[in-house]
């Protein structure tokens, strides 16, 4: 079956080979590259080939396969460099950090004193019992 | 089949009810609910119900559905809150900012002037050719 891609998605053109790429993992479905702008050593994106702009987009059988691909992929950066953690991560929206808006996510291997940032200052306050059955009743449909 | 669950795990306490949470989606394999230090409004933790430390421990099944749970969470949360974008977030280890370890997923809805934060400043010359060889040949074997 072909692949969904969009003519001027930079992330379908580097599936495509029209656009180079260091790529360090392919199948059928999925490419992963490393990261032109890293946050670490050896941070990897994970490329559906099928076109979507965002979570809200994607496929379910392209959301199941990629976790396991992210999983693949973090395992292969502990064995290979050693790091002490890895944070998996999957940004929709420019508010969220989203750049291109074809879905990726991003597998990047954590050292000790790296630039990496993953935070917020929590707000007990925010999950309210209205919060809670607003998307309680919204989820179990 | 019985879940896999481990004593001394408050995630395992949570999921089998023996500690009281606000769940919002729950099915056979995964039970979601508010996190209680929430990054911002609506902010939903996923458990897979078979415990697992990390993305390394987790088995290829659990990885590939709780991203499909994931995605039916964020469609919510906008579809509720009107959130304008939605981080999707796993953390591995201490250094990646994992506190509890029993993997999870947060679903972190992002707002104009939140107070999350998910960034790095890109070291592009951390993705060196040796990088590249060493991790290709680990994940193409």
């Amino acid at each position: 079956m072909g692949k969904v891609t969009v003519d001027d998605c930079i992330f379908c053109k580097i599936i495509k080979g029209d656009i180079p790429s260091k790529t360090v993992y392919e199948d059928d479905d999925y490419k992963a590259i490393l990261d032109v702008a890293p946050a670490s050593k050896g941070h990897v994106i994970i490329l559906p080939k099928n076109h979507a702009a965002n979570i809200f987009e994607l496929d379910d059988k392209d959301a199941a396969g990629v976790m396991v691909v992210a999983k693949k992929v973090a395992t292969a950066l502990k064995n290979v460099f050693g790091c002490e953690g890895v944070n998996i991560l999957q940004n929709n929206g420019e508010i969220a950090g989203q750049t291109v808006f074809h879905l990726h996510v991003h597998v990047i291997p954590r050292y000790e004193d790296d630039n990496v940032n993953v935070k917020w200052i929590p707000d007990k306050d925010a999950n309210t019992d209205d919060v809670y059955n607003e998307l309680k009743k919204e989820l179990q449909v």
